[in-house]
């Protein structure tokens, strides 16, 4: 059975055969922090899985029968059903799966979650565009426009924007996110323990250290103090990644290398 | 208590006074189709609930207290709670009142739900900036160099893009949903009852007459039966709009007039 760690799947590989009763397959990337969601919430509740590395770079023709958009994480079951969308896959483990229930109960509580990882995707979405046209060596004037415009005047705070070159100042909807956390006086995001939505962000967290931006934190002790709750979390150490291997293979990614997605294999 | 047909609420009003117990209280526009998501869910499930109208046009300040992006469809509880974003109060709605349950129970049919209404978005939001292009008499070819890159090549198919100049090729992601429909050969999207998806993708068909859009189904029998369908359900003829009415309120909204939100009372 493969792992996390396994070798990815190129353009011209065999495709996978069925998923074996009682398993279900991840199509994932060691790097990537949306299928790290989904590798997340599938340690934390102990599902047993298997692990399909693609390579984003020079993806297989047969992924894009598995998502027609070609991105990973995607879960297949021993049925053939494929499930795509970050918080899709982990709301589907969360529901089909036994365990602790990640999602909380209460259908406020559910609703709270389900309107700050909206806000939140809104950030990563459009920082993931931004890093994409540094990569390409893009004018990212129009882009940076498009972001202001999005989310409204930029504010003074700690950044968590993962800008690789240079520190945006917060967002509006960071800052929103961050009252909540503020108001709520928790530890994690959901409340005293850990919850889906703690699952959800941390990716982006965890490569502040890669990205040069964590000392970014330094006026934030409550976001501080949360990180390092996370980092004692059984699910978040099987899922971290070292920061200098991350940066080495930004280095890579950036370069559209096709060795990025298995550096350090 | 107010309903769907009361005069919106304008920049200068008093702030509405808190949630009367047994009752939600709905921010709405009459004429937004993210807002009749949220009352097709109150009509379809019999919620008791009460319904302010925004003027989007000439906001009140107290609204962004509601919603700090100050968009409807807002729910408010008479403890205080707010939700916004449309799926997120339809699921609310879904799981925190009694009745028909319009998710499915099954965890994949409820994945496969929100996948495509993720997908759906996608075609909802990029039309939408498109319209707003148009409104402003922007010129539109960058932004439909970003439908294109987003969404890939156009291929020919009926569109039900909400273009109210001109019809765009249809998009590989609504290509999508609709081989999903043709598949599953089911009158609705969520099998042979109607569902949540169903009413979340309601709202764009019902404008395709006043867009001038309808004869772009002429090819599309089982949609055509779809819609059909979906005009005999008690919400949807409950939250309809007569298409003579939304073509001159889509006037007046394109002229950014403050009388646009009460055209017709």
């Amino acid at each position: 059975m493969s792992d996390d760690r396994s070798r990815s799947l190129a353009k011209g590989s065999a495709a996978p055969g069925p998923v074996p009763e009682g398993v279900i397959r991840l199509y994932s990337m060691r790097f990537c922090p949306f299928a790290q969601r989904t590798r997340l919430v599938l340690c934390a509740k102990g599902i047993s899985h298997e692990v399909i590395n693609i390579n984003l770079k020079n993806k297989p023709d047969w992924f894009f029968e598995k998502n027609p958009f070609g991105l990973v994480p995607v879960l297949e079951t021993s049925k053939g059903q494929l499930i795509y969308e970050s918080p899709i896959t982990c709301e589907y483990l969360d529901e089909a799966f036994p365990g602790k229930k990640l999602m909380p109960s209460d259908p406020y509580e559910r609703a709270l979650q389900k309107m700050l990882l909206e806000q939140f995707s809104k950030l990563t979405s459009i920082v993931f565009k931004h890093v994409v046209a540094v990569k390409e060596g893009q004018d990212t004037t129009a882009l940076k426009a498009e972001i202001a415009e999005k989310l409204g005047k930029f504010e003074e705070l700690t950044a968590v924007v993962l800008d690789t070159f240079e520190r945006f100042k917060c967002t509006e909807t960071l800052q929103h996110v961050l009252r909540i956390l503020s108001k709520r006086n928790t530890v994690f995001f959901g409340g005293d323990s850990i919850s889906m939505l703690d699952y959800m962000m941390w990716p982006w967290f965890e490569r502040l250290e890669p990205f040069q931006l964590k000392d970014s934190l330094s006026h934030t002790p409550k976001l501080q103090r949360w990180m390092e709750a996370m980092k004692e979390d059984p699910a978040v150490k099987a899922t971290m990644t070292d920061p200098q291997i991350y940066k080495d293979y930004l280095q890579l990614y950036l370069k559209n290398s096709p060795e990025a997605c298995d550096y350090g294999l």
